[in-house]
Order: structure tokens, then C-alpha cells, then sequence
């Protein structure tokens, strides 16, 4: 089904119809970016960076075109989309500087021990390598930072891997204008033709997973269409690693003391209504103490909200369904907004607030497992701290938790600790969505709010996805790679 | 079906019959190992490596019990067998090293940061967390050191990861000792009970890597075993990883300078012929010049070598189905020996030797793709250096390969950039089996050697394989793990 622009404020498309790519011209795609392998691969560590400053200067050249054209596709705002490209060219150049910095390779070197074995040993030096042509699926709520040039593509080329985008068909003109930019910039700084492919279409995307020629796939998106393209990835003859950032429900606890600030009615909904809600780190289940007024306090101010802009019909369709079910559940309350209210316009829709208790979510935990992408909201009444607990320790893998405590605050300090065995990222007094880019972040968790707990998609540890290990035994040094001369 | 010991030098079975373990049995270990993953994931660091030191030191102490009972089930032989307890144990002991150290845990601290986003941010610190529970499936060719007390159980447990380890049937007795020994020593320096299981049988093993309490999966054995437990993992309802260590060519390439070498007949009938050719890393092609005197020089030495004992009646079963299969392709030539020869006891097999021509292997690269795992070995004539590269490019992924060369040499440098290309460990003028256990050890490699080329199972960052990242974001000192208040 061909792509085509359509704003999600009216619902009225416009531009051009973008035809998908054929199952030919996806795997002309793989076998160019299989061709790049090699020098893209071996290209040093300084040109490598070099090229990649490139790609991040081009897109901050073009932002006068960029931003609006990503406003009118996505409806996610111009202040927004501009921190969104600040963010997206910052960390292409936090890897460029990775790259430099070279400590990704992860070189061991154990020099010739002469020592009897178990303890001696030839000389042994080892060092990640790329593992090739890697697949990237965009995603729709970040049509910049999670998309064609997004941090699973910089960490990819950063790895030495050509990268094949799967293009998201909610701004399909973006992502065209985007790889144009980044693939031209990077073919000018001196990198293969090949390097940086795209392709269009749902079964593009399908037939770019099975292609032999990819090594790995980076995926951001939704838990079902995750768990499909993981398990064409780990059917295929040669299995490659799928790297699928899924759905999360992010709790939010809120302590006994932590119930009386003041700003957290507010803070909640800023964070929750978020891009409209629709953040993979979105805090969609809020549990707090029961027999507080924060209920009251957060119905009030939720009143004042605007809709939010949805980023395309599907999104807006599955909302409608999910809300819809979740309300539907025994022992839940609407407290605010409704779910399906038609008077929005586009793909508008306001707010939607559950609320229900922890005994009910413990006797049916569908309040954890259906992800309602958008904005929504549970609100969970806890009787007790081991009610508390006993909530956290029955919520799946997550990609964030958080806290609102007080220190010294026994409650806070078990649920730091219970919330730490099944998360990827732990927060305190703080909020899940605003994901860092750094060193030390961690953007994954266990399952299902990834297919690969091992792994993250953000920060510069996510260019290990793409590496594998190799050693060199006994090697003369003019045969060994360059890096492990040393 | 229940396992007995089967003394492979005369095929007779002797000792009890041990029972399979029932689908509830294994649940139930299942269950210890999950009930004591907290308990063990937050053993300190030092009293860890003290418990894996006292496991160390109990298996050593036992090494009068151990090494006989291990030759009687394998045929392996006392020298044999004494060198790999004392790996072993050596191993253990590294990965206690590695514990105590703490690099393992990889920490990252990015201290809070005023400036704007996307450069500042809150104080974020990472580290590696344990899995939970990791299922490890025993090889039967190293019934120490890819066993129950093997790398990969030494590694989980050094990654605070709880073990059930699925017992080999072709070492029941030995199995059964280890892991006495090991769990004692364990508990008894303060270990928790349930930190170290093991199940026996077929169906148990399956049954063992479809629970729920089990993260991750180390296995080392065939590539058909493996690709059907690979299957299993992935397709729960929860994917889990699964690190298959199955089989490789592990080409040797001999390069017309080297093909001179006078005893390069000897030690490569020594490495080919080594443990009855039972190594995952068994040089099974060997790539010469054509031209040369090397296939006679071979083909006398080889006469004089005994009867190699295989592990078990399946091996043999399968090594004269593979051999003769070997045998039947278009252009190849049996030099020495005679697949499924009947006269040798037992599980005894006399050595196999083929001869083709590097044209013949790639019209038909059969030769490639069928493990004879035993005492047979492939001599390919390559005709000229094109043709040598030609025959590297056309290698699947391998755990090991080999450049027998000069320094100067053209074809050498240009074979050894290729094969980096493809194998997890590049050797040179030496040979692969022997795989020194040291931090730059990579047993790895792409598939199908195995089903995971991010990691190794041999050398201390096969620890990462049961780590994930965990990230504590704004996180008061108090509230932190101990490890990331520095």
C-alpha cells in the first residue's frame, strides 16, 4: 500500500503518493549495503567520525525544511521537533566522538604467556568488528530521534555497518528528505555508495528481515508487530539478532510523603500527555497511596488539558480500541475524558483517566498487559505498602520504572529494589519519558519491553548490538588489524 | 529413556541406571534455582569468588574419584583427562578472579549535568545485573570443561546467575559426582540451596528450556540439537537467550611457503586427530597447494596412529553415516582408512582421510557443510592463490581458522583478512584446537558455528552472556546498589 502524507490535526492528506519498494528493490538495497560492508567496515576510526559529523552539520543545515515538514506530518509541534533534531544530530556526534574514542572496540590484548597450560597461553588479541548490513525500523512518535537518522541508524554506521531504513509510512516525505540529506552528506565525506539505503512498504519491511545480506535488525515499535518481525529474524536459516524496543508500562509509585507534593498532579499529566502520550516511556500506570486527594487534585487539573494530536489513524484507532477495553474492566472507573468521544478533529483525542484499585489489578493484571498507546492513564489506589509491593513485583519487564519517595521511606527504598529486577532504567523523583543521551543510559529492559534485555537503543553502549568479537592468535604484527598492534 | 554408562573402548555398559528426571522434577529445580537467584545475585563480590574458589578446590581434592570415573565413561584417556580437570578448575578459578575484580559489571557513572538539552542530564549510573537462572546443557568431548562444571556454569554462577545444568547421558556417573561436589562446596561456603540443579534426560532438558524461571540457555553440542532447542527458545511466550556453541569447519589454509614445512604432516595429524578428531574446533579441512608431496607425506603418517575411541555409540553412528556420506560426493577421494570399517571394539574408529580438489568444492560445497565430527579429515588442492580465496570467501562461519604462512607473503595476508571476515578466532602457524582460557579468548564466531556471534562461551567475557544493563537515574547514595555509590 503506497505511503502518503496526511496531517494529523485534520485527517486531510497531502503530497505526493510514495509507491512501496518491491521485493527486487529491497533486495537491490540489501546487496548494495552488502557491497559497502567492507569499506564501510574498514574505514578508521577518524574518517568514520568525520563522516558522520558530516551527516549530523547536513541535517542541522536543513532544519528550516525539516522541522515544518515533520510538524505537518507528525502534529507533534515545532518546539518539540526542534529539541527532537537538536537531540538527533547531538547524538550523531556523541557516536562520532565514540568512534574516536575507540574504547567500543573493546580491545583485550594477552600477550604470549610461556607458562605450562591451564595458565600459559599464545598471544591472544581481541576486538569487535561489524557484523554488516543492518536493518532499521523507524518509528512513528519520533520522526526524527527514532527514525530514517535516528540512534539505532547512528549507532549502526558508528559500528561500521551499513544501514537499510525501513521507512515509517506516517511522514514518509520527511524520511525521504532525511535520507537524502544524511546519505548525501555521507557519501561527500568519502563513504561507500551503498551505505545508507531506505525502502517503503509493510512488505518491504518483511522482505529487508529475510534478506541474507542483513546481519541485525533494530526495531522500534509495537509489541505485536515486534514479536512478528523477531520471529521471522530468528527463523531464518542463519538467525540474526532482532533488537525489538516494544511497548512498556512504566509504573509510577508514588510514596504516602510523596502524595502530599504539591506539583504532582501537574508533573504527572506534563509527563503522561507528553507528545501526546505517546512516548515508549510513557508513566501509564500511576500507583498511589490510598485515602489521598490526589485523585480529586489530578482530575482538576487534567480538565484543562488540550486533545492531543494522535500521529496517525492507526495510532488513533488502537487508542479508541485499548481505552475502550481497559474501561471495560471490572473494578475500573473512567474518571476523566472518554474513551472514543468522536468531537475531535484529525486524529485529536483527549485525554482519557482510569482509575481502580490495587486489589483489582492484582486479581486481573490486563491493567498491566494492554498497552494503550496515547493519552491514558491508570490510576492505582494501593491499601498498604505490601499491597505496594506485591503490585510491583507482578509487573512485566519494563523499559522505566519509577519512584516518588522520601529517603528513609522503607516503602521507597523496597521498591527501588523490586522495581531494579524488572526494569531497564530506574528513576527517582523524577519521570520516565526524556530519555537521556549518554554514556550511562540504559533504553531497554526485560521482556516485554524488549526481545533482548541484553541490549540498549540509546546511549553509546547501543553500538555493541552490531559488534561481534574476534581474536587473533600468534598473529606477526604486520597481519593483525591496525588497532591491535599496540 | 534412563542413561547407563557405557565404557566406549568395548561398548559394554556398567554402573547404576539413572532415571530420567520427570517434566514435575524439573520444575521443581527449576523453581530452587529461581527461588535462590536474589539470594545469589546479591552475594557480595568477594564471598562469590570465595564460593566459586571452594568449588574449584573440591573438584581438585576429588581429582583421584573424578579422573578414572571420567576415562571409564569417555575413553578419553588419564593424561587427557588430568590436563582438563586442571582447565577446569583453572577456569573457575579466573572467573572467581573476574568477580573480585568487577569489570564485569561494566559501570558507567555520568554524574548530573546543568548544561541544556540534549548535553546535560540527570545523574544516570549503569551497571550489569544477573539474568536469574540459566539452563546449561553438558557436552559429552569435554566431560570436565564444557560439562557440568564447564565454562558456561562457571560463568553464570560467576555472573550470579543460579544453574541447572541437563546432564550429558554419555557421562551420567561423572555428571552426577561433579555436581554433588560443586552444590556441596557451594552451600557449604554459604552459597544459597537451589544455586546449583541438575536434571537428566532428553524430555528434560526441553521441558528445562520452556520454563518460565529459566533466562537464558548455554549449550554446547550439534547443530541440528542445537537449532531445535534454539527453536524452543525463541518461540516462548517470553524469548530467551540462547547461546549455541555447535559446530565449524575450522579450515586450515597451507600456503605454498608452508606447505614445506616438515612437520606440518605430524602436528596436523596431532591437532586433526586430537581427543578422536572430538573438538568443536577440529581443524576438519585442511587447504593446500596443488603440487605438492604434503598428501603423501600425510597419508604415511597417518598409518601408523591407533584407533581413535569415540564418546558414545551415537558419535560413531553418526561419524560412519558422515563419513561414507563424505565419501559418496562427486570428486573425493578416501586416501586413508574406510568409513564404518567394522573391526575396531567398541566405539572405536580408525581415522578417515579425504582428498578433492578446491574446483570440486566449489561446484559442490557439500564439503563445507557436512560435520564428520571424529577422526576424518578433508584435504582440498587448491590450484592457485584465486582459487585459495575463492575457497575462504566460501566458507560459512567458523569457530576457528588457520593461516599456516610466511610474514611476506601475499596470499597469507590477503587469507587472514578474509577469514577475520567470517570466524570468531584467526590463527597463525598454529592450530585451533587448545583453547586457552584468558580474558581475549573469543570461542565464538558467526553462524552456524554458532547461534549467537556477540558472544563466547570460553575466556571471562563470557560472563556477559547472563548480564543485562540496569540504569539508576537521580537515585539518592542510600538507595543505590553498593557498587555504584563510588
Amino acid at each position: 500500500m503506497p505511503s502518503q502524507s496526511v496531517d494529523p490535526r485534520t485527517g486531510v492528506a497531502f503530497g505526493p503518493v510514495i509507491a512501496d519498494d518491491t521485493a527486487g528493490e529491497v533486495r537491490d538495497a540489501c546487496s548494495r549495503a552488502y557491497a559497502a560492508s567492507a569499506a564501510w567496515g574498514s574505514t578508521s576510526k577518524p574518517a568514520r567520525a568525520t563522516m558522520l559529523r558530516a551527516a549530523a552539520d547536513a541535517l542541522d543545515a536543513a532544519s528550516d525544511e525539516l522541522i515544518p515538514l515533520a510538524d505537518q506530518e507528525s502534529g507533534l509541534g515545532i518546539p518539540r521537533l526542534t529539541g527532537e533534531l537538536a537531540r538527533t544530530t547531538f547524538q550523531i556526534r556523541m557516536f562520532a566522538d565514540a568512534v574516536e574514542d575507540g574504547s567500543f572496540q573493546e580491545i583485550i590484548i594477552d600477550p604470549f604467556d610461556d607458562r605450562p597450560v591451564p595458565a600459559g597461553h599464545p598471544d591472544l588479541r581481541r576486538m569487535l568488528v561489524p557484523l554488516g548490513p543492518v536493518a532499521v525500523f523507524g518509528a512513528s512518535n519520533f520522526p526524527f530521534a527514532f527514525s530514517v537518522a535516528g540512534g539505532d541508524t547512528a549507532s549502526a554506521l558508528a559500528a561500521g555497518c551499513p544501514v537499510v531504513v525501513k521507512a515509517h509510512p506516517a511522514h514518509p516525505q520527511l524520511s525521504a528528505a532525511v535520507h537524502a540529506i544524511v546519505a548525501a552528506a555521507l557519501v561527500s565525506a568519502g563513504a561507500p555508495d551503498g551505505v545508507f539505503e531506505m525502502v517503503h512498504g509493510f512488505e518491504a519491511g518483511q522482505t529487508l528481515v529475510s534478506d541474507p545480506s542483513i546481519k541485525a535488525v533494530a526495531f522500534t515499535g509495537s509489541g505485536p508487530g515486534g514479536r512478528a518481525l523477531f520471529d521471522m529474524a530468528v527463523s531464518r536459516p542463519a538467525p540474526i539478532p532482532f533488537y525489538g524496543e516494544l511497548g512498556s508500562v512504566n509504573p509510577v509509585f508514588v510514596t504516602p510523603q510523596a502524595a502530599l507534593r504539591e506539583t504532582l498532579p501537574k508533573d504527572y499529566l506534563d509527563s503522561l500527555l507528553l507528545g501526546g502520550g505517546q512516548f515508549c516511556t510513557n508513566p501509564s500506570v500511576l500507583l498511589i497511596p490510598a485515602g489521598t486527594d490526589l485523585v480529586e487534585r489530578i482530575t482538576a487539573e487534567v480538565a484543562d488539558r488540550p486533545a492531543a494530536v494522535l500521529l496517525h489513524a492507526g495510532v488513533k484507532d488502537l487508542f479508541v480500541r485499548r481505552s475502550t477495553q481497559l474501561a471495560g474492566i471490572a473494578g475500573i472507573d473512567v474518571i476523566a475524558g472518554q474513551p472514543g468521544a468522536g468531537d475531535d478533529p484529525g486524529f485529536q483525542h483527549h485525554a482519557v483517566l482510569f482509575h481502580t484499585s490495587g486489589a483489582a489489578v492484582l486479581a486481573d493484571r490486563a491493567v498491566f498487559e494492554i498497552e494503550c498507546f496515547g493519552p491514558a492513564g491508570v490510576i492505582v489506589e494501593y491499601a498498604d505498602d505490601a499491597e505496594a509491593i506485591a503490585l510491583a513485583e507482578a509487573i512485566d519487564g519494563c523499559l522505566a520504572s519509577t519512584v516518588h519517595g522520601a529517603e528513609g521511606e522503607p516503602l521507597a527504598a523496597e521498591l527501588v529494589c523490586r522495581l531494579a529486577a524488572n526494569s531497564g532504567r530506574v528513576i527517582w523523583n523524577g519521570w520516565p519519558t526524556g530519555v537521556a543521551v549518554t554514556a550511562a543510559q540504559h533504553h531497554g529492559g526485560p521482556h516485554p519491553s524488549t526481545t533482548n534485555a541484553l541490549h540498549t537503543s540509546v546511549g553509546t553502549t547501543a553500538m555493541r548490538r552490531f559488534l561481534r568479537p574476534v581474536a587473533f592468535q600468534s598473529m606477526p604484527t604486520a597481519l593483525l588489524p591496525a588497532d591491535l598492534r599496540g
